[in-house]
């Protein structure tokens, strides 16, 4: 009995020191993710109105960022992340018990804004490169010769976008470990729960 | 003690159901993670395949695919994908435990692969609209007008990457629930096999 009793009360205080842990490491996460939600909302944004304002008009002629798809679907694809990522840090920032339904859509959401600010930063890019050097064989001549100030611009909007992605990135991460490290959890703590109410408390009682 | 008895015996049996369940799980998300990386292997191949036949020569010119550099790393990234589907494939083939260095491995890896092929797809496709539509504001011609059939090898070929992309995403799915779930989850066990040895087996016959 004595021993069962000892036994039982470290347990139980193991048990509650891990639950601080836990609790103190769900806080930090909270804080990180709050933060790089935060983040690229200003990166994107800044990324956004850079783009918008790309134009440019001299004697060879008129380029604006319209010309070019690929920075028409920088500029949305921008403004879509910014607008989730407020969106976003303003349910994270509220401390509530995350729920699964919840977790899946932060999960998928996330996952889908890293491939399309990805993809929009990846192509944006591969334009740039074809402004500044042109493909003579495609009969594509380099447009930043004439257009230089247009082509900085474009630059600094897609590395402030790289830069997006990488929180991005990071951030797909952060929810796919709070989704999944509630799976298979869910097993142990039930058996768990069984010793604890009938294996411990009751044995030694009513044995 | 024959309340604990029982309740022992129905825990344990619950558990044996419980452990060959996930057994079962395990099974077949190994099938169907062998598969999905198995399938990448013939698509990234044919992909490489059609893009690096992919030239053309007329009256007008010659187009070959290292004519433009989107469709060269597309090549190279396929080329990565096909080696590392293979590689990856059977590691995961063979029925070891997963430990948590190769879990974390994986993840990365996956995750890593997944961006390059779908930056890859993402920027050979804006590629391919320029050489369908041209931009007249940057003076750049449509391609596709003169050289058809390069222009359909090379959808054909990013079409195909698509898919991979898509295996991908799923792979990279399935590598994070199984390196995320392995966290959170040591934390009850303990307690649990603390109780079996401890507090069950050992309160009755001590007490």
């Amino acid at each position: 009995m004595e021993k069962g009793n000892v036994v039982e009360a470290t347990t139980r205080s193991s048990m509650r020191h891990g639950d601080e842990e836990i609790e103190g490491n769900t806080n930090i996460l909270r804080i990180v993710e709050t933060f790089l939600r935060l983040f690229p909302i200003g990166l994107c944004v800044t990324a956004l109105v850079i783009m918008l304002k790309n134009s440019q008009e001299n004697e060879y002629g008129t380029l604006d960022y319209t010309d070019l798809s690929a920075f028409r679907y920088l500029v949305h694809a921008n403004g879509i992340c910014a607008g989730y990522s407020l969106f976003s840090a303003v349910i994270i920032a509220l401390p509530r018990p995350s729920t699964m339904p919840r977790a899946w859509t932060f999960f998928v959401l996330d996952q889908l804004l890293t491939y399309i600010i990805l993809a929009a930063g990846a192509l944006s890019m591969e334009v740039l490169y074809l402004t500044e050097k042109g493909d003579p064989p495609a009969a594509w001549s380099s447009a930043c010769g004439y257009f230089g100030p247009f082509c900085h611009k474009a630059t600094a909007s897609i590395a402030i976008t790289f830069v997006a992605v990488i929180c991005y990135v990071v951030l797909s991460l952060i929810s796919s470990y709070k989704l999944f490290s509630k799976y298979d959890a869910p097993a142990p703590p039930m058996s768990n729960s069984n010793n604890n109410n009938k294996g411990i408390d009751i044995a030694p009682f009513h044995g």
